[in-house]
């Protein structure tokens, strides 16, 4: 369902559905996970489709899974069907700037909620929760684009520096695992990360963490969110009351989608793009899907995330209503 | 074969053909057109198919009727086929500027013939019959490109103003049925519209206007059909005669079926097109088709008219020649 | 093979295979021509598809031979599918800019090496074995690009003119045979062809005519190969013992399989490109693939056609690793 | 709609239809006759099919004719479809009995009605109304089983034996045109055929031949239809007021439409039958539809026709009713 | 998984799966029913086929439900396809004989029982619990047998004599709710039922009714399971270590998803069987299964049910280990 | 080609045509044989199919390799397809008696031809080189029919009774390799077996014995070609010379494709056949083909083989001049 609303608040002509296989992929060799991903496939093999389901990787899957599951596929149609899958590594159909992605939607989603509250990349502070590839892809960005990026965390603490860190120096999570602390001078508790008086705040570690507990003592002025689900309901009543504009996750880290729409794009219409088209037109589409959130929350009177919602299901109800349900 | 020609002139990949069911739509409930379609739909589905045969709305029919065959067609196939009709609501799957298209391409080609006469739009005046959707659109576009629309018509009369009619200020038929003449201060009959001295006359209301009757009539220096057919054989030979130029309907309001492939094309590529994008590619189809008559027109000696029809004829006939006729 | 390390070296989405027929064309009638060709065609079908395997013509073939075997595959599939072949004529779906396509890109390349050795066209000589397709079209380009072309030739002899030969004066094979002496105030023998002292010499004729009797006399600082595989083994190994860097086949003429994908894309896609965006995109490509291969041949202290391979080689196998073999 | 209810009372899984092309046959040369039956398959395609649409050889064609439309269609799908059509040469999947079995089921029905009104066919006489297939086989059959055939005609006139004509002894007309009159010691005019004074009258030449102006002639005391539509809806209602039983074609000369679908299943199930055991399946299908008709018959108080077409429309709309009429 | 086993044990070429819609049946209207059948259908339709996964009727369905499906998919598909689903009405491709089948098959093995341990069925008493389709048909044909049914019963009771019971007398429950009871001179409990001193007990109603609680008291010497699952695990122990032995209801009853086999037969070779070759086909086919039960029941010392499936898991695991699981 | 001509004289609707893998399978794993075949069958998809082409067993393959192919194959197309492949184990779709076919069908040809030339099977002498599958197999049956086999033979040499062995005592090549001799009283020589005075010589062996060396010496009156090629074609003039009638291969080992043919038909119809009925059809279908050679032998005067040629080469003529040659 979130997929849904996720791929309708971006106008992609995509549904939501989720599928998995119960088990600890870090238990099994390399062969074992192809096997059971190319079995896996075959028993899919009726439901998935270019035009009919097309999966994307998600926990414990990567690239490789990927190509796996699309040479399965293409195999058993006995033709290269590149379209069947996204997030494949570049050589086999994959998009270039896919891994960017999610982390480039939270920056420019960001950048555009600094916009609309008249505080300028130049002059914004911000803090972020988590350093892996949402994180650290936004906090760069963000740091290009002039934003002072005071604070961000991984498991073991905060790294923390009001004159602004210098992103590129510190490795990501999956650069370097554990980086933020050792690369920090002054190091926080992750309890003072989401205190910080910064102008916006943008949790991108795990869901659940803005909580009845935490929401109180939020400091920043704005909340970005980039992981899924970081607000609890509790959570979003309570900045909600505060005053405090939550930017939703099915509008900020919808990137990821996106791409893998535009993957899709090239996988049928047999052309990759460029890493610069890719970024242009992921442009275009966040920017535009952030226009289309601020009609309703401007006309309307609801919170960010509320507007969000109508946007994704006015979309659905009218594709729905137009089709008709038959037969 | 009117449709094939017309799809000639333009280059588009398209053949033509036409299928209707008799009956009154008007005496049909919701429901009632709705299963009507959708078994019309089952009956015909052996020859339909994105790329067999492409309906497309006309008579009788709307977006709503198109967007319920596509549905039908759809469930029937098993997966979304938006390209299997145009014409459809464009949240599922149709295009932007489907509905203004045959008036742009109107004035588009309007202006071109001004050009080539010299006539600069900023300096010509126009009288309009009819002023539905198309007649309306174009009415507005050489308003706002400078040309002076000196009379628009509907059935009760002719709105008529020397000066240059605001045909922002006028709705359309669909706008408001029977607006033109009460929004009128000066009302000629329907007959005085032939007669007045313009310098280009538009016929864009029904067929069969420009008559043995009429044809002597036209005041105009130029007539471009706007409607299907608004000119009679006879008419046709009386203005040639006179030496009044008649740029053919195949030609001049061909923008319907244009943006109508506009609209294939984003159904099977699967991306949406801005309504920018459509309005720019439209030019340039049409400023090319404008070309190619052009060059039929001087080089060959002949009406506008015979001159589209040499330029659909001929590539009907290569490509004919080149495929051959087989098995 | 060849075809499939081309198209590596291109990143095409395509592999390399060849069919034909042993027969004689020129001992056949129009009609023997076009039967034979649609029985190929019925006895290949189960192979070939736009997803499948895609002909192109080559040797005894022509754009009328493809568009039999279009017409007839689309009509055992009972639709059009303008894409399970190219070099198709326009009018039924082949690319503009196909015709001139490989001489083009010999003529991007040659600029290319002129670029890279410090060479401007401006100041370039370039001897051309050849006055076909690719030869003069690689010509004329290259003197439109301000290069002078010293000599050209055909079986007949060589047109010698070190002020400069005007190429567009001079017709190809194709539009006049044997012209090429005719036209040339001096002539030369083609064996002193080889041994002008020019900046760049381009083999464009038939294989194997830079061998162990003629290596040793190429009088040009560069080699670009504008056949398929002009250079022996043996002739080579001594060009690059004597240092005279040879621009490779595979990259050099790659123009008309690259054009074939572009033509392929139009098909599959169903719109047409203007030849302005033919030669643009071809234009990209080239150089794209040029830069590839310049990185290996700087990083690894190769052979420029060493270096081609190793681009094509190297993505073919991590292709290959990120599909596995299966089942 | 006839052909649906032939089908329908023989409990066949066919319905009904017809189509042909408006040409004289006799005016094409045999690869006239190829190349118009080929393009037609062709054309129709979409529409054909083992389980779609099965044709059968009627007026102008022959089981030549039907052998190139399988080969045609078989060649379109790629692969052998026998069932596509019936009425082929048996060498390339045609039934064998298939031509005999229009004549066949007229005997069988015949001898049937004998034993209903009680009149052994060792004693009855038989008058038959042209000799061509059908005429021909039911004479010879009812010969063979006892019956004496008293007269049989064609265009020429009647032969006429009270002891019993040799069937086998006379050619049909297939066989030697004409030859009835040639062979007859006794020649009757065809009016006279219809007045004689004998158990059972078949007319199995044309149509319309029982008519108001005849049917109060005929000295029959039992018809049974051979050809399609002998008995005008006059001629019909005469003969019920004069308490003659007409046995309608639809059950009475169906076995050819029962042998198709013999065929048909030979086809689809890939092993053809001996003649035994078509002419033993179409015993027990003609027997099976006899009784069937014969419970309406005795229970409704109806003409034989009626009779037959309740027990086909009866079939119809139970089907109807249990599928439903959907989507 | 129980039908995988009833499937291999008859060795029909079918697996075993179940599906359904959460839903009262009663609840709904016909009309209602109907729509949701028909969605069913199109939401299934992927997984469904006549060499995929065919449906037949379960609670709550009957044949009109199996109409539906029928037709929904084949409208779907483009062409009927009776095969998809078994249990359709005669009229659509149904097989006669599919109602009595699950009692006919009962019927035979008990049958075959009294014949292994040398009880003939003239002698023969036999008691049934439960009166619905199996239970009177299994009743009716043993009757007719030659074996004397002392007691059939329903849940308001049980009509017991000794001397046998008319089966056709009393209306099963289908013919007439309730009338066991009310045609019965004499009326035992059902408690009483259990404990008759018969040769034979074929409890035909309902699931888990040999129990630990009842198992003790089962006066017969044989029990033949009419229902599907009539003893549980703890009442089989008792039986057994009682010496009574079960013939389980996976052999029984199997007689129901034999002629579902037969109908599917019928359905895709496109012939309808009578109903004399229905019954002689599923008495070949009971006989078969019986009797490789009863090599494994003499050849291993296991019971009746284990030798059962030692017959179908034998025969799937040797299946399985010929084709492998692959990919 | 040989393949195209046995099921022509057999009547049975299949081609002929050869594949395979250059490897020695006895080089190879289990494993590997399964990976090989089912990698083959990957590659061979497209022009494999139940109504394309039907694999069989040859060298070096046995039942588990087809079950293998059989399962690729349909693990490829989303359903189990048994009828892709013959010669499969029972189990998972192959036929009963599909083994002993090709030596009954040797065994029922030389009845015939003991009928043919008036020696009963009860007072004639046999010799049977080869004790494999064809040879044991034909010797059991003939011996059983009351023939005597007086001698067989393997590698080792012959058995020789001429009281007549007693043939099921005998073990088999396959049943225990070498026993011919090991259980033999008296041994011949290999050459000697060629020289008994016997009735009936069946070369069961390998091809090319029958030649110039030994056809001079063969002691028989008839010989009936139990191998593929027996004879070579100078050792056919001799025999002929000789006036020694030859039964051909094509004919006389045809049991085997016939029984494929069966199991194909037994897959596609979804019903498996008992042992007797294969029997009963082989029978038919052996002395069907026997009957129409004899025809052609009696009517042309030619020899056996010629006659078996005959029969096959018009068919196909036939069938072939019946569909046409078209695209």
């Amino acid at each position: 369902m979130w997929m849904t609303w996720k791929c309708a608040v971006m106008g992609l002509p995509f549904g939501g559905a989720k599928g998995g296989i119960a088990v600890d992929p870090t238990d099994l060799s390399t062969a074992e996970k192809e096997r059971l991903t190319r079995r896996f496939t075959q028993e899919l093999r009726d439901v998935l489709g270019p035009n009919h389901d097309i999966p994307a990787p998600d926990m414990g899957t990567d690239p490789q899974t990927m190509a796996w599951l699309m040479d399965a596929y293409s195999m058993q149609e006995g033709e290269t069907v590149p379209g069947v899958v996204t997030g494949k590594p570049p050589i086999v159909g994959g998009s270039k700037g896919r891994t960017e992605a999610p982390g480039r939607s939270v920056a420019i989603i960001t950048r555009a909620a600094c916009d609309y509250y008249d505080r300028p990349l130049s002059e914004a502070t911000i803090a972020i929760q988590g350093y892996g590839s949402v994180g650290a892809n936004a906090a760069r960005l963000l740091d290009e684009w002039g934003a002072t990026i005071v604070a961000v965390s991984d498991v073991n603490g905060t790294m923390y520096d009001p004159a602004g860190i210098n992103t590129h120096a510190v490795p990501s999570y999956d650069e370097e695992p554990n980086a933020v602390t050792e690369y920090a001078d002054t190091v926080l508790s992750n309890d003072e990360l989401f205190e910080l008086d910064v102008d916006i705040f943008i949790p991108a570690a795990v869901g659940n963490v803005i909580t009845e507990a935490t929401a109180d003592g939020i400091g920043a002025d704005i909340v970005v969110e980039g992981a899924n689900g970081p607000t609890t309901s509790t959570g979003d009543t309570i900045l909600n009351e505060r005053g405090v504009p939550v930017i939703p996750d099915i509008l900020a880290n919808a990137g990821g989608v996106t791409v893998s729409y535009f993957e899709w794009l090239q996988d049928i219409n047999r052309r990759s793009w460029t890493l610069e088209t890719v970024r242009e037109e992921l442009e275009t589409e966040m920017v535009d899907a952030w226009n289309a959130v601020c009609v309703e929350y401007e006309s309307r009177d609801v919170s960010w995330r509320d507007a969000a919602y109508i946007v994704a299901l006015s979309r659905i109800a009218d594709a729905h209503e137009s089709r008709g349900l038959w037969p």
